[in-house]
């Protein structure tokens, strides 16, 4: 019987995120997203996981990366950004993905304004891990690595 | 004096609902929306109305829909599915719209999470059907000729 | 062995209802109960289904009429009025009928004062039609008949 | 032309008010029920209005008197106790009654436990008296007595 | 021993009643506050009974009116207006006063804005009047007179 | 003098308490209420306390249950079901009555649904038993006669 | 087979419980800590249970002491005091406990201050008996004993 | 040194506001979108500012808007509509923009639906200007002129 | 037929205004009223349009102000500072006032302390005006110049 | 070099202490606040500090008391009464006050009802003395005085 | 008869205090527990009280030092630091303490952040310093005498 | 100048932690804690660092343990388990902790009861990590090395 690939990890990026680097440092780092998704190439090439890397500001679209990724049976890395915190619609295309699914934060959110501490879509994904900058999304690649190997994929 | 053609119906489906059949089916049944479609066009052609159908994931588009679907003068079946639970701006979309408008529901969301018994949208529309999956969908597009019906169009 | 007869509907009318036509009929509408009645009863000898009405403006005397449908094993078809908005012994009773259940309402709560946006027994129903004025009601019937229908009953 | 007869006031006890002159004589006082009938029969007699008395433990039954005062013309002064927090039912056959309609308490709720600061009937009665013992229902016919002949009935 | 004369009424009008007659007639009548105050002194003059009148615009003066009420052992007619829904300083003023206080509104506050439902006055207070027009303060004065009379003043 | 009987203890049971043994029997256990009040009959036989069963699922005949057992003296054991997160009027019935009281529920509310956990009544018994099954009633039955003992009755 | 011994119960009292008879004797009771446990300790020789009693004001120490009993299997009194408000920790730690368990309170918490009125714990329990003095312990004991002996403990 | 040009004004107008004129026109006056910003392209031509003009329905377009003013370093004059009240993402957007932010409504929000009274980006924005329908853009146009010159840009 | 003079313009200043330039210049400016004033008065000359200053630190002063500004027919600009967020007497002093009516705010209250977002007046104005330091009573000027001129006044 | 008077202390009594020794004694106490001013007077003469007083009911005059204090240097002690819960007109009189501020409450409002435990000013002064009657002035003189030598005042 | 000793003062210091002079400098000062505590004992010798000092981490040790404290006679200074937010065992046990009890935090609560504000324990002491860093200590001692004092002991 | 050692990690567990492997395993996995930290001791000495254990059920302990590892210079990983949603005194150890600090969780809180979306600690630690298993223990490791190198501990 032929081997099945390895699934790989699509990292989905939300609103905004297209502003690293520039958009208030002293919250977000000095870290381009270009840099940001090259530091996690480099990790997943250490890891053997194929990687993909998408960046959208509309709810719509990434519900469609969402859907995308799912069907692939790809593991999603997902930093929703605002959106987590309203977004019930990205929260269902979540819900609905039978795939490894990782919420990522640069920073902490509970230190941060009241409002940023609801999220609509933790609760749909497999773990979050926040507050670390860069490492968050590294740390990500290795959740998303470990819960692939869980499940045998 | 020539004939004026009779109204359309236009069924919009929000996001997520593309992938019926295969979502959470204890929740949302096994038909797709493709079969859900198709049985609604068999009814619509059995009431002697033509029908259209769209679905979309961004609220930009739902709302370019209704839109549309009003200037037409078209009646409105819309699932808003998510949105409905935080969409002001689709709200609006349906509330600025001088035609009849019923909102859907497979589920019934007042037997499911908290978050998805608030309704943003349900005071702009003429009316509601949930819970009978399908059948919402073949009773909303009955509710929809009944309102054409009273306003004589 | 014997044919088993087909199931009747029960039609449940709460509190105030014995007004219509006459309460705020901008509202309700201008049909008298007895009409909206003769409707219902049209169309369910139209679909070949036999169909009873109740109407009560007390608490329990809902409730006794609830357990009597159930144990009839009649479909019910209950407008709970105001006590939707607070009966929980109404909402138990409804819990605990293993029958087929929708709630309707002529106008559409949503829309009115924030206090009808309340129900407690919405989650303890199959289904709700609302907004339609009469047709709330007739389109609850050929629910009632489909859910009937879809257990075989 | 024959001279129409004067209105009469209908005066509807809620639940409990059976107990007057027993239960909690610091809060409500000492007078029975029938004393404080008594009292308004008399003043009544000297305005030279009909009177009723009716008290019910029942929302149904409730119900069915306001409706039954509101048939005859009847102003309503209803002190409706407990029910007046919760029982929307009985807000709705106030205010589908097209009669004078006086909402009267024998203590302050205000000066109570904070679940009687709720009232959610207060809304669709013309005005409240309260917190005058037995002259809060002798105030309610001199209010009810000036309503109606505002009105000229 | 000497006679003690008859306690005297102080009627306090609060912020904006010098309008009435002019401001939303719709809802708080055509007559002026002098021609209330002239309906109250003629019922006075009837009760036996002297009376006194102030209107303020300002908390700290309706604060020294309450005072001075009080010191000179006089019942209390008070319609607080606004300040009823959030002058706590004016609530202690009354809660001081040993003397029989009874508030008054000319509408039914909970039949207007919400803001309106809160009252922080109410329970300092021996009972409240509202919703009748110029009624609410004749009725007002006659259960001024009941308190003092149940007193012995 | 003549001996005093003793005080008999009043079983007052709740809405849709008719249904016990076949209703939910994974929350409420499959006894039914015949069999329930077979068991604390026993109970009361071997402690020698006439007892009384009463079922009713109207708010009124519950309150003139608690009415009639207060005016006999009789302890009450209610379960107020679903009326107990709600019913002041019950609320008040009960803290007007000056014998002991007992309230009484089959399952834990604290582990069903939020809208369970508030209770109306609570407040207003001498006590609470809840989440035992049957056993709910009996120990109820041993509270009540230890209530009836440290009084004397 | 050699026999195995009969379950133990384990009393376990939370903070401030050292103080009974002498603090606010007119919530608690003028019994002793001492004292209660003695009558509880004749009931359990009576029904033939060996008994256990422990008391800590530390919020680790209860947790420990719940976890041994667990470990032992012994059914668990506990009267949570203070910490039935707040502490998720010792709920967390009932709720990791498969043995009978039963929270116990001497005075009524739904008549006290509001702040009682939330139990963090109940829900982690089989059952509450509140409001009965030293007989809350007792009726405690006899539900343990009824709980073990459903099990076949 | 080649002089900089004088920074431009993007207008940026949110969902629903293509319907200006028709929808609504009570709440929103009856000028078209086209007028508003002919009139608005009348003053900064007044005022010697260059002026863009933008309108989208979706989330996302109209966060790329403000990036894109945001970079070419335009001051935003913007009605978010709908979005105004749960878009964190668009709040992010602007929060991230280095330039002079005013926020547009026709309309006065706190006069509407309560739900309008709530504004996510309010805090992002220099500040706010509603109510005066076409005034409040032109108004919004002298503002950016002013803190554009505050700032020598 | 006489011509009618020209509609002047009131600005209100509420409490603490007159500390402007000193207190917290960071959030306030440094501009002193009286600066403001002149800035205010310069723009009026050259709209032509005469206009008032006051500031008053009481709340009765402040309605006193508003009900003279209405008596004379003046279009008011208001800047409620602190009794913005709590005076319902001076909304409804607004409320009663048929003139052109702006609120005003020198810095942007969104942007500040959660209780400077509940604002009570802010439904009984034409528009607000937010965050633009002395150029938001500028704006204003111009505001109410428009708005007079839209009433022909 | 002149050297420089030793700051005074302002000490500013709010609404109705103008009441004290008469006015609720089981909360207040008896002394007068011609009583309580003698004791700090006192103490000043003995701690070497002049000091001032004054009363006032109206929300203005206690704002231009802070107003003036501040203007001249001095430490106040303020006893805001009621409009602590509510005044935030005071609260920023305060906060613009850059002088030594000590809050004093003569009861300890957090013993009393629900609505004194809101503070409006606590967070614009130095620091809060409450529940000890006479005492807490004395102490909160001692405390004005630490401030003012920790500033070398 | 032998004369009876003076009562000491107990000072109980709650968790994270014994990190003081290092944690958070700019709220809670510089020095450290062992000065503050010796400036306190200097300041019992001069009143002529002896004094005692604790701290502890643990709710179950601040809870045992109370009940050793009352059980002494002696006045409590406690801070409670944050289990004042939550601790309902600590208010339970000061509450049963009958000894002068003073609360004492060195920042004031209310400028810091929101759960700061709230106090389970305020309503269960004498009264409350706050604000003043070690004078907050200093103060409650003279209170501590002060209240000794006025019960003679 | 000799070389200063590196910097260990203190993991933290706390309460109920100790019964890791038997308590819902369903939700919390079926490794003991034991193994847990063997996982972790592992994957230190790969990375070449020191690690120390600890487990308490006592919050005082806790809080002694975080003090200790801040004054060792410890990294501190941290599972609060149940005092995460409400310790306040271990939240305000953390903040005093100048050291890298990070909080892990086994299962992923927001998919589990509402009370424990509620962290008081989340906003005093550098980072979150949760919802992995025992993944999570492994990746805050590495979070904790990845913190250290990056202040060059």
């Amino acid at each position: 019987m032929a081997k099945r690939p390895r699934r790989a990890i699509a990292v989905i990026h939300g609103p905004n995120l297209d502003l690293l680097g520039t958009r208030e440092p002293e919250i977000y780092g000095r870290l381009t997203l270009r840099e940001i998704n090259a530091a996690m190439r480099a990790l997943c090439g250490e890891l053997g996981r194929p990687v993909r890397f998408e960046q959208h500001n509309g709810e719509g679209e990434l519900i469609d990366a969402v859907h995308a990724a799912a069907s692939r049976g790809d593991a999603i890395v997902i930093n929703p950004a605002a959106y987590g915190h309203y977004s019930i619609a990205l929260r269902d295309a979540l819900a609905a993905a039978p795939v490894p699914k990782i919420e990522v934060h640069l920073s902490n959110p509970a230190a941060r304004e009241p409002f940023r501490r609801r999220s609509v879509i933790a609760a749909s994904v497999d773990g979050t891990i926040a507050g670390f900058g860069v490492h968050s999304y590294l740390l990500a690649i290795r959740a998303a690595v470990a819960l692939l190997e869980r499940r045998g994929m």
